[in-house]
């Protein structure tokens, strides 16, 4: 299903140890920024993930994403990470967000999470919780 | 261009560092698996890639991938990680790989390289050396 | 030398990616939150550390770090970093800092920097400039 | 109580990723490297440290940490972790370590660990099962 989905900003200051010897930002430390950025949306539209782990015992494991690096990040670069919710169905929901520096896209990405019990690690269906305050209507 | 690539067998033990609090490896950590798989690939291939970015000033940067979790990986499990060049062309060269527990694939992704100077960033041509000792004829 | 160093205090947000299976923040994460608020100390106090760098071309290894950990943080929590510099030499410069979460010290340590040239490793004498902002006179 | 210990040796190669833009190995990536040289001392004296969290539902906090940096690690290189019981008490187990780079030390440290439960985060004795099997007699 497509959605119409909320937007939320979130910026973000790259640190010393997000970056390897090549003198930026190293590709891993781009999912720090995002999983960091949908806990922001979350929380901005009044749904407080932390809190959702606890009482339900569930979480929301990263299944695919899709990664494109425009151009480089660096040591105390200030970024900005736009998300919003792109795509839903029963089993999965999509995170979409775009990373920019100074205005200038330099990130892309897709991330596809599903829900799953912590106990057991069965799949469970996605929340109608995780939605239903991120949409515009 | 479509390659038949050598393929190299790399094993990793998960280390406690690499869980987060769902008590499964965290997604970005399959990062670090797949980037420490291509140096042991290259290295067995008879390619020092250490030795490439003293020599030559360049660097390989990520700029793009797609990554599947199937199912997760503990604590102090044993992963084996198979690697290969799937693609390459003159700006970029695509390393896929698969990860297994225990015989089955948790893990599939394929990595898109560039080729940078560390100096000033430009982009230039993927160098023959890469490739040339991991394509089987 | 002892110093009567001004102080600063730095909020910082728990990570998922902090986490470990034990459900805590990882012991190394504290090193990340560490160096953001000195690096965060040093610009309330006028002296920007990444232009340091290029300009200079010195960087600030740590050279030795006590670290004690007196209850755990959790994911979503929201730290207090207070930062200081306790003291200081020709050859070292010495950071403290207490994390409190809700106003409890969780996190006391005192991590020691050297400075070394990037190009050839060589150790300097510590740049006044680091620490003449910072003191209180 | 004073230990003699044995001792175990564990190789460690440097990541890509444990780099930053310094050119050689960020400070808290030494943290997992002892992480996983005491997992692996374990192994080696007959402990599995994994089943050992999942029988009894007890972890072992870092509680304190003493590291020197006495020389720099840098991408690929092959280190030597050596590490040992060096004390423990009713509430403690030290580890200590030395890492070696081409036979040269370059790092070394005590670790203080503790024994907590995850249900409910209270402190117990440090069980006899992780020092019995690593002691020379």
């Amino acid at each position: 299903m497509q959605l119409r989905s909320k937007r939320s900003k979130h910026n973000v200051r790259v640190a010393y140890a997000d970056t390897d010897q090549a003198r930026v930002v190293h590709h891993a430390s781009y999912f720090r920024y995002l999983e960091v950025a949908r806990v922001e949306f979350w929380r901005e539209h009044g749904f407080d993930y932390d809190a959702f782990e606890k009482r339900t015992g569930l979480g929301l494991p990263v299944v695919e994403a899709k990664l494109r690096y425009r151009a480089s990040a660096r040591f105390d670069d200030l970024l900005e990470v736009e998300t919003w919710i792109s795509r839903a169905s029963r089993a999965s929901v999509w995170f979409d967000a775009v990373i920019r520096k100074a205005g200038a896209v330099i990130h892309e990405s897709s991330v596809r999470l599903a829900c799953a019990s912590f106990d057991d690690g069965t799949i469970r269906s996605i929340p109608d919780e995780l939605l239903e305050r991120c949409l515009d209507r």
